[in-house]
């Protein structure tokens, strides 16, 4: 088969990323062939995560000026993404030459508040999708969203499903299909608890208190991120 | 809710491990309540995965001499593991004092290389599944194996399955609920690929020739592993 054009992958890395948002997708998108895959963060230092290991970025902000694949993870860490004036010109910067502009789960509210999904349909994380609305982008309860060329996951282990449907976009569905059986892509979730339709009351309630204790009022700190955003806009 | 009996979590970690055999179930894991995570190393030098990023270890083998739930991911890495004296040994030691024997994918032939899974029912990527037979374990098609401590899962992605049913074991179903729930464990797969018996031909094949590219002879090799093994058992 003719080898396949180079392509470059940058995640964006950030402090209490949810580590699966980035290593799920990360894995699936490594296996692109004659692809190089960064993870990129503000210095070479390690990256705390939600999971009590940090990741090591593998490349600086200046280091990458330009990628292919520009795709942010989400996690509890967000909302400070989402007020950090260099990361987000990073990411301006990153998306403005990249064929696709990606997330999986709460990084969508990070390409939201860098301006990047103003008029978009776009996935989140289930129990802060309706956010994005607060940045003009239309939310979408889907494990993977296109809409022209910026392609949103849903939450955390989404970003396998969103990486397997770009992977068939850039590579091919054989490709895709390869590249699945090769990570044994067959899942048999033990439970019927993933999404919230089908979470028992109880469960739901557990998650919204734990959201609340580890990101207490977070939803409120997301709007007046978008409104400030907003009022800087109309001040330009 | 009474506070959770603390536990501690120990992944292995090693050169050329798959490294979402390992960062899937750590992310399930890692929300287990109370429990204490490391990924394990010889050193704390950053560790290569097969994905072009790093992990770094947050512990020696020197520093953890016990653990509660010992976790050994797959990969290419294994072959080098199953005949590193050092590492074996480190297993063995853990593995003797944890309440849960685990792996996922190829990880369970490490196991099965320290000596640990003779005489159990286990799991293991589909394509190396076959080989546990080399050292008296009995291998399971299935996405994940109890055997009395001995649990194990099939390749890569059943990582998040396996971690999932041993949070439902060890802290209850509604817990492992809560945890599916929160990581938006509702996978939607684009293609039916992920499995040796609906793949089709030409992927099965061509899965195959990487095999033989990237870890050529890798059967014999672990042939010949376990026939050194049985001599040595045979000798002492």
């Amino acid at each position: 088969m003719p080898e396949a054009a180079p392509l470059h992958i940058a995640f964006l890395l950030f402090p209490d990323v949810t580590q699966l948002d980035l290593t799920g997708p990360a894995q699936v998108l490594s296996r692109l062939g004659n692809a190089k895959l960064d993870l990129v963060a503000k210095t070479r230092d390690p990256v705390p995560t939600d999971a009590q290991f940090p990741l090591l970025p593998t490349a600086t902000f200046a280091e990458v000026p330009r990628t292919d694949i520009l795709c942010i993870p989400g996690g509890f860490g967000t909302v400070a993404v989402m007020e950090d004036a260099e990361t987000l010109a990073w990411v301006r910067r990153a998306a403005a030459s990249a064929t696709w502009v990606t997330s999986v789960c709460t990084g969508s509210l990070v390409l939201a508040a860098a301006g990047l999904l103003t008029g978009y349909r776009a996935a989140c994380h289930w129990a802060s999708r309706e956010q994005l609305a607060f940045f003009g982008a239309e939310p979408v309860a889907g494990r993977v969203v296109f809409d022209r060329n910026r392609v949103t996951g849903g939450g955390v282990t989404a970003g396998i499903d969103f990486a397997l449907a770009l992977t068939a976009k850039i590579r091919g569905e054989d490709h895709a299909k390869f590249v699945q059986l090769s990570l044994e892509y067959d899942p048999a979730p033990p439970f019927d608890s993933g999404a919230p339709e089908r979470a028992d009351a109880a469960t739901l309630a557990r998650y919204r208190a734990m959201v609340e204790k580890f990101a207490p009022g977070r939803v409120d700190k997301v709007r007046a991120i978008a409104a400030r955003l907003a009022e800087t806009a109309s001040d330009g």
